[in-house]
Parts: C-alpha cells; sequence; structure tokens
C-alpha cells in the first residue's frame, strides 16, 4: 500500500472532528511565513497559528524566488495580509549543497543531463541567504507592504527563532 | 506591536515544550505535499503528519511551478522522497481571479504597472487545474520517482480530501 493511502485513512479521522468550516479566506492575523518545505518545521505549532491565521508559502530552502513573489503579491494585494516572516533554518538540505553534483546525479538517474539553465537554490551562508530573500522583498515592486518584512533562522535543534534581518 | 512580535512570543512556548531535536532531513515517510498557502488549511492535521514526516510545498494555488518542481527535483533525488500528492482546493482565491484586473490594482497602488510578463496563476476549472498539475509533474524530466504521484482537491467546507488524477 502506498503511504498516501495511508495519509487519506488519516483524513477520515481528521473530517471526523472537522470544526472550522466557516472560516475567511483572508487570513485572520494578516501575516504570511515563507519557509522550507523542511519535514522537522511544522509552522502552526512552532508560532501558535490556528486555521485562518496566516497563509504559509513553503519551498527548498525558504528562498524568495519568483513564485513567492507572485504568491505574496496575491497575499497582500487581493487577501489583505500585511508582514512577512522569512524563515530558513539550520541544518538545511540547500546549505552547501553541491549543484554541479546534483545535476550529474539527476543526468545519471535519467540517462541525460538536466537543462543546464535548472539552479537548485544552493547557498553557502545561512545568515546570508535570510538577507539576501529578505532584501529582494523589501526591493520588488509587486508588494503593497514592505515595513514589516523580517528575516530569521529556525534552529531545528531547539525550535527556536533567532532574527537575523 | 507587530503580529510578527506576537507569534515570536508563542514560539517562545513552543521551545520551551520542544523534544524533537533528533529528527532526520529525509521526510520519515517519504512522501511530499503540495498544496495552497491558504490560511485555513493545516497539513499536519489534515494528513495526520508528525513533525520529519514528510516535505510540505505550499504556494498560491497549490500549482506546480519552475519552483516547485526545482524543490520536489531536490526532495527526491537528494532526500530521498518517492511519492507526491498534489491538493488544490475548493475556495480558492485563484479560482477565477481577475488577472488584468489585479495587474490594474498593483499599478494603481504602486504608481505604475507591474511587469506584462508577470503571470499569477489564476485558473477557471478546479479540477482541470489539479489535473493540469499532475501531468506536468509526470511529464518533468527532473524526477525520479513519477509513478505515485497523486492529485485531490482539499474541501475547505469538510475538511475531506477527494481524489482527481
Amino acid at each position: 500500500m502506498s503511504m498516501i493511502d495511508e495519509l487519506l485513512r488519516n483524513n477520515e479521522q481528521f473530517t471526523a472532528g472537522f470544526d472550522h468550516a466557516e472560516l475567511d479566506a483572508s487570513p485572520a492575523r494578516q501575516v504570511v511565513l515563507v519557509t522550507c518545505m523542511d519535514a522537522r518545521i511544522d509552522p502552526a505549532a512552532a508560532l501558535g497559528l490556528t486555521p485562518g491565521d496566516a497563509h504559509v508559502l513553503r519551498n527548498a530552502g525558504g528562498l524568495v524566488t519568483d513564485d513567492v513573489v507572485r504568491s505574496l503579491a496575491i497575499s497582500q494585494h487581493a487577501l489583505g495580509t500585511r508582514e512577512i516572516m522569512v524563515v530558513q533554518h539550520t541544518q538545511c538540505g540547500m546549505h552547501g549543497l553541491d549543484e554541479n553534483a546534483l545535476a550529474l546525479k539527476i543526468g545519471a538517474a535519467k540517462g541525460h543531463p538536466p537543462n543546464a539553465n535548472v539552479r537548485f537554490g544552493a547557498f553557502t551562508d545561512l545568515d546570508t541567504s535570510v538577507r539576501a530573500s529578505v532584501a529582494r522583498l523589501r526591493a520588488t515592486d509587486l508588494l503593497l507592504h514592505q515595513d514589516r518584512i523580517r528575516g530569521f533562522v529556525y534552529e531545528v535543534e531547539t525550535g527556536r527563532l533567532r532574527e537575523v534581518s
């Protein structure tokens, strides 16, 4: 049986106790979290969020990419959010990742190399990466509110957020 | 006081009870969830996930974008995941969004129109959008495992997942 089938059984239990059908699409706390896909991060638990509170954007690294800017533009202009937290983390797979080695590995698995333009988002210094992502958000012309954008490192060893930028 | 400061206080409480310092970066359940940033969706609750279980990717719509493919390539080739769930949802802000009206709104707020190449990812039919995202993943040459990619609609009214593709 696939793992997805197991998660669907969990979802059946969840629906039996479902109690928040009436929430609004606009986040009640008017805040967006941008963070990594990492399995060790549970945004709701780490920040005390309940359903309806906040938009959550996640990708490999918690990097500010074109897709994150697109999503934030919709979040602010169409759904009323005003603050943004960028949260990258210790022990991230993107930290020190060898992009060329990964491309070679994919090429070996698939029988041909990936498109040479593909970039995976590796970085060499965590705090510098957070600052670069925050700087991009402060500079983009697609956002409405740029005075409350803050960058953090989440320590997977302690659960603590450390402010960087 | 900003909302972010309030969330940081919640994080202090979280760290006091923190009990999973030793988790591995590779997801224990070898599964990735791709879903929307929507504030009403709590992936951990809806699927019965605990820290360390699964990668979670989120953007506006739960659409498969370049950034999602990038993240999934890392997830599969570097961190050992094998299955992918794409979960879009009812009452999504991207469903029926008028892209031109949004561009005009941003232009009015910022004093100049956004780059004409910006696309926000609006869609007109939910099931069709899920199928298109799943099809893109089944066709990309950047993934290692493409036999267990499944598409769903999450009903924000009931919490239930309905399989589409």
